[in-house]
């Protein structure tokens, strides 16, 4: 049994990041090529022939399809043979490629993994803010050596912000805002309200105007495997309260977790903000200092992760910081269990 | 169980690759030392030293013994103790280093894995050309990280040549030829006859005539793990068959596989030819051009050894264009199972 | 079960190789830190934050505690926790870095692995020439990829000196001499005594004459993986003996072997002696040169480690000169029997 939750939509990527030329990711331990047909759409397939498994990723694109480059299977979008190594030899199609749906939304690709019928893009979950008017979304991608669970614990838990990120975003003041856990369904939320305080730099500068403010941090786990950070500052007095807050400067951070392996996975990271959206130049900063303090959050998990392999007789302990990233796996085993009986019913 | 077939020989190397200083090659997963006694004759050692397992290969030769780097333990050619670390201590005789039993033949060296009595040099294949008079022989070898099978599969299907080989020896014809598949006992063919057909720029040259040829492919797979190919043209009308066909320019193409481990393998790779024969230059580019050709079926084979891994759930499929391949894997089967039987009788 | 015997001490480090910064080593298959408090004594605690396992030799000394840097747990040189990552919380001191026992003599800091309440430094060998006055002792560390049974191997069968070490110390007399083995309890020995040898030049160096001299070279093996090697020279008719020697000038090879894991060790070697004893240069030469022969030993050792993976079906074999190996190897073994017994009784 694996550590993620099937049924599910997950990120296989950025928008930009597929395009005719296939690329090769592994998803949840399995090996997909992906491409874009003439349409733009994804096209998402095991990445290995169904002829003699050289992998797809390796082939040469022909109009919508895919030519693998041992024997030249032709196969098309739908993973069907579409002409043969011996080009005047019938088309055996019952040997198809595993396909797997995808959908593109909110500048990702999502693949769905699990039971191909229940593939429906209601289920992606609702990132309005990368969308909505007035609002603005960028963001990047690492490559994480360490079970994907490690990285949501760590985003429910921002305390990690004052030792992790001592040089850039850490302040001592999260550390005495009491916190806030609520559980609604599969939804887990942490919510810090930190009224009248000093407005830090960054949000000094995005208010443009210095100055005591109300600033909020509210972590949202989802399942299978996200978490949006909705972080901001309001003046003092201009009504914001930690259910409703946007008088002031407002960004939700993006957290899209895609297991690759059980202790590997792609780490998909972004702001959606609502301040400076037209400043090409504070995006591209932006993005580049985000990737910077990520960077330092991968540093520390791959460390995790080598401790916990090191170390087989110890196990994780949780203290009242930690509840967040409790619940949220309490959630993600609940959802593999469900899982597991109905397959058992099944059989 | 391997997937190899044993009591059989295999090529530990190219006659020059073994000289006076000992070489490490491990062949059918033995770890094994071979090295050239003063009379030019092949010693093949297990590559430890009965004493502590120091790889004999780190030795020290002396006379046509080699003596340990460790201790000093001097084993004979016949893996005998002759000098104990001790010099004035009575030689224990015991404990021996493992031999082999080598042949050198055709500009190859060949050890004997399985059972020492068996190992006649008659059972060493028929590579006539390689030592005909008016023939000429010359290649390389290539280490290849997968199972030595996909290397034969590879080898009795050349319609891999068009998309492999797309920069150098594909041609669209090769696909358009039906092919023939005979069996004779553990020896399988497939042959393709192409009667009438443009000359191609490589066989003009060597028929040192432009125009209509009659061309031939025959790939003949032996146990355990040998492909030769014959290739060549004829002029129209010079009578040649599928069968009988010297009129004209003629190569065998020579590829002997070894397993090292069950997922890698030696390469032995050349081609002898009945044209040009006294031209040095010629044989030196064109070992040349068919190194590049081979590292190109490496890379291939490579990935799809790697993608094999990756998809466990997955096996290989078969087309009309792989039967050789199929055929041939069918014979070391039957082999590997013939020889269990056996041994489960002495038992 | 592993290959070393636990309820032991074993070198962690040198004196100078643990100071304020933490610094990582796995003992045992332990992975530790060590640090030094104010008062200079050492601190060892398990390498992963009883937290969430980060290890804690990434974390920030404060005072003689040590501070997480993932969430800021801050741990006393105890183990329990004096800080938690809310400051405000109160400390849950249930949850501890498992701290292991060491003991600071003779330059080494050594670490208890087994039951704590038998860590008694009486246990630790007597290495008086570390110590005594009209001695000097210095050394230096390898990292050997090696069962560091090997190791004992080698240091109690001095012959490989005359091939491993042939540009070095090799000397054939070493093989003429006869070797006396004796075993009293866990201790072992092997003593060979050159009565009425040419001085070699190193010797006759040290003892600032040339000549004849009684030579001696006594290899003391003790329980759980050290090897002493007292070494030297005396004039002829100095009434020295193999059992008392003083009379001309004397070393004493110190080499402490410390499990990393089965197939891994620390190598902690260096030399006593009793001339030259103020001249740092001749100090920092000679560490310089052992250091030098050392390496040679390490090359060995661990391709005898890879020839010993690469042949399952094979065993070391012992001959006469094995004999030191073969008993110390016997001792460790009953040590580790005995333990097993003990533990079977506890259940």
């Amino acid at each position: 049994m694996t550590n993620w939750v099937e049924n599910a939509w997950y990120v296989a990527s950025w928008d930009a990041g597929i395009d005719t030329v296939p690329v090769a990711h592994t998803i949840c331990n399995i090996p997909m090529v992906f491409y874009r047909t003439l349409d733009r759409s994804v096209v998402a397939m095991r990445d290995a022939c169904p002829h003699r498994m050289l992998p797809l990723s390796k082939g040469i694109r022909e109009g919508d399809s895919i030519r693998c480059s041992y024997h030249g299977l032709k196969i098309g979008p739908d993973g069907v043979a579409q002409e043969m190594p011996l080009k005047n030899e019938r088309v055996n199609t019952r040997i198809c490629a595993e396909t797997f749906v995808t959908h593109e939304r909110y500048r990702f690709v999502w693949v769905w993994i699990g039971d191909k019928e229940k593939a429906d893009p209601a289920l992606i979950p609702d990132l309005w803010p990368c969308e909505a008017e007035g609002w603005t979304f960028d963001g990047g991608r690492y490559h994480v050596a360490c079970d994907y669970r490690l990285m949501i614990d760590n985003l429910m838990d921002l305390t990690h912000e004052t030792y992790v990120h001592s040089g850039s975003i850490g302040q001592e003041e999260i550390l005495e805002a009491p916190i806030e856990c609520l559980v609604e369904d599969d939804t887990v939320y942490i919510r810090r309200w930190m009224p009248g305080v000093e407005a830090p730099p960054f949000w000094a500068a995005a208010l443009k105007q210095r100055g005591t403010v109300d600033r909020w941090q509210i972590c949202q786990f989802n399942l299978p495997a996200s978490v949006m950070i909705d972080v901001g500052v309001a003046p003092l007095g201009s009504g914001a309260t930690i259910d409703k807050h946007d008088q002031g400067v407002r960004g939700i951070v993006i957290d899209f977790m895609t297991p690759e392996t059980e202790e590997t996975h792609h780490y998909f990271w972004g702001m959606a903000r609502n301040f400076e959206t037209h400043d090409a130049g504070f995006t591209a900063r932006f993005k580049q200092q985000q990737g910077q303090v990520f960077a330092e959050d991968k540093d520390v998990l791959e460390a995790q992760q080598k401790a916990i392999n090191a170390n087989p007789g110890m196990r994780l302990n949780a203290y009242s910081i930690d509840q967040g990233g409790v619940r949220a796996r309490q959630a993600i085993n609940r959802a593999i269990k469900a899982q597991s009986a109905v397959e058992g019913q099944a059989v």
